[in-house]
């Protein structure tokens, strides 16, 4: 990683370059090994001016978390020019892509020690609602009409894939596209009745 | 809360005492605020004693979550004598009444702070993979051959499970029955063709 050059730069552009540089080393290590110090150095600046954009590491870390989330949420945004069955199928492409790319990131997240942090939950549970809704917000095309079941279900299939996602990144004995296809079919067959899901997947 | 009496026990009886003190009290707090303080009041030992069964709280914390872990699974047993689909409804409404009874020890261990310690995530991932074993272990009696694509689906089912029942937990919108049958109605629509699954049901 090249050393960035100390520039003037706005403070939101300061903040963004922080996050970013904390991203990065995410990549590469636990969220619980990046140090402050690290990225001052990193990005040129002192260790005081980093607190002035985040009042602690651990505020620092929760907004490298929720910059991760927001990249993952945009990457996998719904293809609103495909059929419902093909934005899903679209999105869990997206979403199995971007956590084979970003792996060691994703896991440890989500299965480390930041799984337990409250802010971190937050955060993690804002992404999973998001991901919900985006769901829920597809079934009236197919002219199902939400009810508290059906809710619960896309609920607990985000869990599934998740978890199914996970094992799979760890030990990966089917192939992507055997994963993205049992991800898809799995949210028709859970949240569905068994005709509605067979029409749609059809 | 009865004070127990101070009465000589084996180093068994003795280490059972403190971690059912320890499991009746997670009933009624979080585990960060049981103290080994307060257990050894309550099983009238010195707090030197407790340290002599356990190495320290945190060990005593995750005996205590491994007791509830075993709990759980023994009242989710299979029932031998019954056809595979009533197992698992039967394995379902024992879960969803033990972590009704236990409502909170329940949502507070999967998704509190010990949700991301190594040790707690290991009692976790062993109950899990207990009970995504008893599902693989029926699979013959259905004349179904376990592959990697089944036992990545169970994985899944099984988080699928535990985020349903823990959104349920907290906002009860469906009964008790409308969740059972959602549970036990999810794994052979992820786990099985769609016809497998059906005539299953039957």
């Amino acid at each position: 990683m090249d050393v960035v050059k100390r520039t003037r730069l706005s403070p939101e552009e300061r903040r963004a370059q922080l996050i970013d540089l904390g991203v990065r080393m995410l990549a590469e290590r636990p969220l619980e090994q990046i140090s402050v110090e690290d990225i001052a150095d990193e990005a040129g600046v002192s260790r005081g001016l980093l607190f002035h954009y985040f009042a602690s590491k651990h505020d620092f870390h929760v907004a490298i978390v929720r910059h991760t989330s927001a990249d993952m949420l945009a990457r996998t945004a719904p293809n609103p020019d495909l059929a419902p069955i093909e934005i899903l199928r679209d999105a869990m492409a997206s979403y199995v892509d971007y956590v084979s790319e970003n792996r060691d990131t994703y896991v440890s997240l989500l299965r480390g020690t930041a799984s337990g942090d409250p802010a971190m939950r937050e955060v993690f549970e804002a992404t999973r609602a998001e991901m919900a809704r985006r769901v829920i917000d597809q079934l009236p095309m197919l002219e199902i009409a939400p009810d508290p079941r059906i809710a619960l279900s896309v609920r607990g299939w985000i869990a599934f894939v998740e978890e199914a996602t996970i094992t799979w990144l760890r030990a990966p004995e089917i192939s992507r596209d055997e994963l993205i296809e049992l991800l898809v079919t799995a949210l028709p067959a859970v949240a569905l009745t068994p005709d509605t899901a067979a029409s749609l997947l059809r």
